[in-house]
């Protein structure tokens, strides 16, 4: 699977439930919350400023954009509370099974961040992040097609030790 | 990675947290548990008779043992009940990439099973078991020597509709 047809096959709207699990503390935050994933012209004003702020220069790429907007059971003082963001996604294929992922918000951290990523045979994708303090792996995977997982892993840049894992399983929302 | 080394990096205990996600009425389920896996001998009699049993006839084979203790929220009735079980694995490779694994007890339902696994080229292992009414794909990677993630999915086996998915995260419990 090439990383166009990944990009493709998560385009849409997804019902989303998430685990945290912090590792130290033995703390579990579950989240549900709704995904959207939507293409973008790679010409959009957006798209071209991005990527020239990245110093990365390629003409092949496939960017997309993504909105959430979670409700979390973490937040006592807040029962309740939204939060929400989106942001900017480009990838930037190498070859078929690697290549780079420019994002406009990181994952771990509220900065830019340019990923690695990796497709194994199976069509798993794998994100790797440096961000300043941590860094994050990421997994996503289908189970079908209208089904998708996605882990994560954040550790400390320094020493390696583990942060946070993460788990969401994706439902797409079908028209009806 | 060979299944050898899979197996051997496996042995210990481990504190896991599990969160289980029931996808149709959207529930949670977070779960901390202990597992011990310990290797056991080719010629032991639990695993000549389990193997004996599955029918299956080779000589190449690296079995272990597996415990765990868990400690659900979801039994309002019984808090703080301990669930717990112990299983025979008995991983016959067919070569280095894939392979049988015969079980003692199933995942999903209680009965023996033997799935099909394959180890990706970054070591992910995949186990698919075929049960009565569902079918089960669990995933295990390392994400460092002593942390492990394990991930789940189980489906009907008509229509391939998903039921549940489930991800722990495993921290080997170090000697002090």
């Amino acid at each position: 699977m090439a990383i166009e047809q990944f990009v493709a096959q998560s385009i849409g709207e997804w019902k989303s439930m998430r685990s945290g699990h912090s590792l130290a503390f033995q703390i579990f935050e579950d989240v549900v919350s709704e995904i959207s994933i939507t293409s973008i012209e790679n010409n959009d004003p957006r798209v071209v400023e991005l990527l020239a702020k990245s110093g990365i220069n390629s003409e092949n790429f496939c960017p997309f954009f993504m909105k959430w907007e979670a409700d979390s059971d973490w937040e006592p003082e807040n029962p309740g509370e939204v939060s929400k963001g989106e942001c900017l996604l480009i990838p930037v294929p190498e070859n078929n099974s690697k290549g780079r992922l420019i994002r406009s918000i990181g994952y771990a951290e509220s900065e830019e961040a340019i990923s690695s990523y990796q497709l194994l045979e199976d069509g798993t994708f794998i994100l790797n992040t440096q961000y300043g303090q941590s860094i994050a792996e990421e997994r996503i995977w289908f189970v079908s097609e209208n089904v998708r997982c996605r882990s994560s892993i954040i550790r400390t840049s320094e020493g390696g030790g583990i942060l946070q894992a993460s788990f969401a399983s994706e439902v797409r929302r079908l028209a009806v």
